[in-house]
């Protein structure tokens, strides 16, 4: 077996069918150029193949687990989650940096640690499993490493609710708009805690809690901008 | 059995088993304004899913059917397809305007033959019987309606390859391209043909055949594109 089919045997409990997917998967253009005597392509056909699956698995996640969001609440949110900028951070947890087969070029380069490529590893991974194992695969996998995130908050980094909150307030005319610390909680430095409440012309209107301010502040603007967006 | 789901089995052999996701796929917001008594959703959580059912599954149409071609010739041909203003030409070939359970303010101003509507309810289809059924019935429908459209030259006229060949003929200095029409048959007035050869600095490089000659140069573009692009 395959030293990459190994582990992520190991990592996710998945086993391709079809072994060449997977290496195609994990291969730079330079390397096959370097190596005449492999056949087959580099990992970009399964990259573009990769990006479709990535939004329609996580659209059809959104979809089933908020069976009450209106359709941009579940955009918004679909668009956060599949942003090809977070698709590094979790391709390097995956550890999918080391299996990359790398023309010697671009191995001195750095290559192997650039986000850009990471990204496009990831999807071309997926687009491997999808083809492989069909969607459920790919569902499965996705529970294993993004949908998590969702609960620890990662993707809301990538939403803007405080500015979302201020337009949606602002509509009917100029408003004052809070945001206060009412707890903070250091006894841990390594798990700090922030709770914030977000005020409306110094009515409370939402709370939020994180490790620090900022995430805090993201949260209660959040939980107001929900409660307080039409339905 | 109701009416929609009764026409989508005989013209397409579909046959929902929740026959509540059909029936919200045709279903306008203002109608669900004056049906109070009805329960659920409209159209548009459908279309969120829909949207990205309708990437991957061409996605992954092309990427079997073309072996050969490189990521850029996929994705041309992807956004091409996936043009949500070819979706209501599909849309009305398979009848959906008749099915929509609109608004009566709605019904008055038009909307039921509105493109834009159109392109929705085609997309709220694809994401109900993707939800029903899985991918592999949302491939057959597709092989029932936008599939064949590809070898009929439908998409062609979401491509530039004029466009796309000129420049790359270019990128090594001037050349003179020219396009002309070798033989015409208007023995049928209801199918005329055009054969036209595209020329470089006097050397032909590609041939294609249509309807019009329009269409017919776009083809020998095509051809002469695909020759010369670097694989």
């Amino acid at each position: 077996m395959d030293t990459i089919q190994k582990a992520i045997n190991k990592d996710f409990g998945i086993r391709f069918s079809n072994e060449k997917l997977l290496l195609e998967a994990f291969t730079q253009g330079n390397y096959l150029n370097e190596h005449p005597e492999e056949t087959g392509h580099d990992y970009q056909r399964l990259e573009f193949l990769g990006d479709s699956v990535m939004q329609l698995i996580v659209a059809d996640y959104l979809f089933t687990r908020y069976p009450d969001w209106e359709e941009g609440q579940l955009t918004e949110m679909r668009i956060a989650m599949v942003q090809s900028k977070s698709f590094s951070h979790f391709a390097r947890l995956a550890h999918f940096d080391r299996y990359i087969r790398l023309g010697k070029g671009e191995e001195l380069s750095g290559a192997r640690n650039r986000d850009g490529l990471l990204e496009d590893i990831w999807e071309a991974f997926v687009g491997a499993l999808y083809k492989d194992q069909g969607p459920k695969a790919v569902y499965d996998f996705l529970d294993q490493t993004i949908f998590p995130a969702i609960d620890e908050g990662f993707f809301e980094e990538f939403i803007d609710y405080k500015s979302k909150l201020q337009e949606l307030l602002q509509q009917a005319g100029s408003v004052n708009i809070d945001y206060e610390v009412e707890k903070e909680d250091l006894s841990d430095p390594q798990r700090p805690r922030f709770d914030v409440t977000v005020f409306v012309d110094k009515k409370a209107i939402g709370s939020g809690s994180g490790r620090s301010i900022k995430l805090a502040e993201k949260r209660a603007a959040k939980r107001a901008y929900q409660d307080v967006v039409p339905r």
